[in-house]
């Protein structure tokens, strides 16, 4: 079998994304770190390197990364996500898939992180799939994983990963990419309009960690299947 | 230690209604069935007593029932929500909790199961906050278990139920009721302005169903101490 593609995460040097590049470089799947900054990314993926021996992962510029694969990974906070789907537009092409993880907490302009704002195309999912190129389709899902838990290697997860899009194929295709990740199991719920609930999981499951004292949440759903 | 006082559910002879009865029928829990109709209670009533041999269950007017405890549940559909508080405003007193199981699904207006309508006020349970008697706390909760589940006696319970509301007292209140039945696990998702989130679960989870071909999902926290 020849080796895997990396995985390419754009915003790769922030929380989420360095996070979901440990785990799965700790699978042992190649990465692509995306950065606006080459410097940063190459630090980003020494440091990867430093903490899997072995791991196979570059630090590249946003739109090297975006460019490389065809599922591609967006891992920015609200705030960042026009910006860099701009920045992405002559990098990403016809055929591609962009997993948008972006949640639209309040706090992205100062207001609480258990509250959340409201997007004009109903979910930041959707206005990403209004900014990418033609022929290029949105999933969204990642939202609910803990950044912090993801960075911190012993942390053993046991979550859903909720997926939207309007193609069971596309889905389906970042699904297996989820699955590399023990402990994470990606649940198909629906069309890409239903990211507009998936996103609020996030402000809910915050409100929740408030609550019990605790530092992260998750989503599991019961009664599937298998 | 005396009876204790039966659980009043207005609009107890609907799915949700009479589902959430038969369950703390079979927890042994007294239950007072409300409906517009005295006659349509008191039929419900009696199918219980049959379903459940022992059971202390009443059937009731609405008014009658909302009047009895200070715990009331209100399990109408969200086309009847504003007609059935119209009909409580007399009869529901300062102190008393209303416990809101409203999901205001887009198939309250022939939309989709799968789609939400926007409420003027955030949700479904700050509406029925507006609608309540001053000092009549409202709390919301019991959206996303499922009616044919809850009324199959030999279906196994294993989910969770969220509960939003203003004042800590008030949820532990409503749920210590939910605990009495087995398998119903409650959680703490914060202010009453959470429903806004919460209450969506429910079309994503009917979505999920579709997806998965299954009749009923229900939603688990995961990371919770105990």
């Amino acid at each position: 079998m020849s080796e895997p593609e990396p995985i390419p995460i754009v915003g790769g040097t922030g929380a989420l994304g360095a996070g979901l590049a440990l785990r799965w470089a700790m699978a042992g799947h190649p990465i692509a770190i995306g950065s606006r900054s080459a410097e940063r990314a190459e630090e980003a993926a020494a440091k990867l390197r430093e903490a899997v021996p072995g791991a196979a992962v570059e630090g590249l510029l946003n739109q090297e990364a975006a460019h490389r694969e065809e599922v591609v990974f967006l891992t920015v906070p609200f705030r960042a996500q026009s910006e860099n789907l701009n920045n992405l537009r002559e990098a990403l092409r016809p055929g591609q898939i962009l997993v948008d993880c972006t949640v639209p907490l309040a706090a992205a302009v100062s207001g609480k992180a258990t509250r959340s704002l409201g997007v004009w195309q109903g979910s930041a999912a959707q206005q990403a799939q209004e900014m990418v190129p033609e022929g290029v389709a949105v999933v969204a899902a990642l939202h609910t994983v803990g950044a912090p838990t993801l960075a911190d290697a012993g942390a053993e997860l046991d979550e859903d990963v909720l997926v939207c899009g309007d193609r069971k194929a596309d889905k389906a295709r970042v699904a297996r990419l989820i699955e590399l990740i023990p402990g994470l199991r990606p649940v198909n719920a629906g069309p890409l309009e239903m990211a507009r609930i998936v996103e609020q999981l996030t402000p809910m499951l915050i409100s929740v960690n408030k609550r019990h004292k605790i530092k992260h949440s998750g989503i599991r759903i019961t009664g599937l299947p298998g």
